[in-house]
């Protein structure tokens, strides 16, 4: 018998990605979000929803153009930090020790020292409520070559990304192989 | 210096979730999807985006509702399985032992068996490209006591979700905890 907890935003599990935007000015920002997911095949796209009130949601809006950064759970505190401070105050890239690197496709700036990053641009904004979610057209994923499996693809276990677990708001990393997808399942 | 992987569907990291709903006749279906995540806070929402071809895609269509529910760990060739096969060729219940339970505030079933799930109403279906995402408002969180935490909220350590990591096309489970969110970033 399963108890209502009521109306929360209570999904298992969310991913840690860091947005990364230039303002007006082109000084590049960054912010962390956890509302985000894979929304589409073919075009290949991102879905990350922000709220209008992040200096984020203003940046995308001017360059239709955003990155998203995967940090490894060894950049859990900065990826945090992200998430904690507004770039209208601070420069978080140079707060946090991390270097901004511009997208060779998009108009946006991606954070060098995250393991694999994915270069985006503006396909539409839908208004949801309190956030609005960007979808991003996927134009490139890039990654380090030591974070790559021997079929080139990268490998979660070299990136170990960092799980949000929402209300209890802890971070968690990746556990063990659990099987292959499209496969275990055939003898079930 | 980063590799260019080319335009690819590789976020790390996706969720494993399995979506119930009614077809036309009143038989339940379930499949699983990691195309989803939270995309709003206030109302709270959830995009899970299906392929037109999918038996899902018309059974959300025509009855306005989904649930999601998140299988453990130990559940995962169940939660396989259920992306294999479709509804229309097989009762993916009945085929996994599982059981289908009418949700009490939406017009679609959950899998008793996984320890939480969400009841969703359709909010608005946005067509992407592949994939159409479906935006559900989360009317209810539900879950089995025995996956709750001291704090009355889910305890990801107990629920045991599992991550998906596209491409690739493994299953992996949570592991060490990493600290607080909007917490540990704050001495960055």
């Amino acid at each position: 018998m399963k108890k209502s907890l009521g109306a929360k935003t209570i999904i298992y599990l969310t991913p840690v990605l860091a947005v990364g935007t230039y303002d007006k000015s082109g000084k590049a920002n960054v912010m962390t979000a956890a509302w985000a997911g894979i929304c589409c095949s073919a075009p290949p796209c991102i879905g990350v929803s922000l709220r209008k009130a992040t200096y984020t949601y203003g940046n995308i809006m001017e360059r239709k153009a955003f990155t998203i950064s995967v940090p490894s759970e060894d950049q859990v505190k900065q990826a945090d930090y992200f998430g904690m401070v507004s770039g209208r105050d601070v420069d978080k890239f140079s707060a946090a020790g991390l270097t901004p690197v511009k997208s060779e496709l998009v108009d946006a700036p991606y954070v060098e020292e995250f393991p694999l990053v994915l270069e985006c641009r503006l396909l539409n904004a839908v208004e949801i409520g309190l956030h609005t979610q960007f979808i991003g057209e996927i134009m490139d994923v890039k990654a380090e070559a030591e974070f790559l499996g021997d079929d080139g693809l990268p490998d979660i276990e070299k990136v170990r990304p960092i799980i949000f677990a929402p209300e209890g708001r802890s971070y968690h990393g990746v556990g063990k192989y659990l099987g292959k997808a499209f496969s275990i399942g055939k003898r079930n």
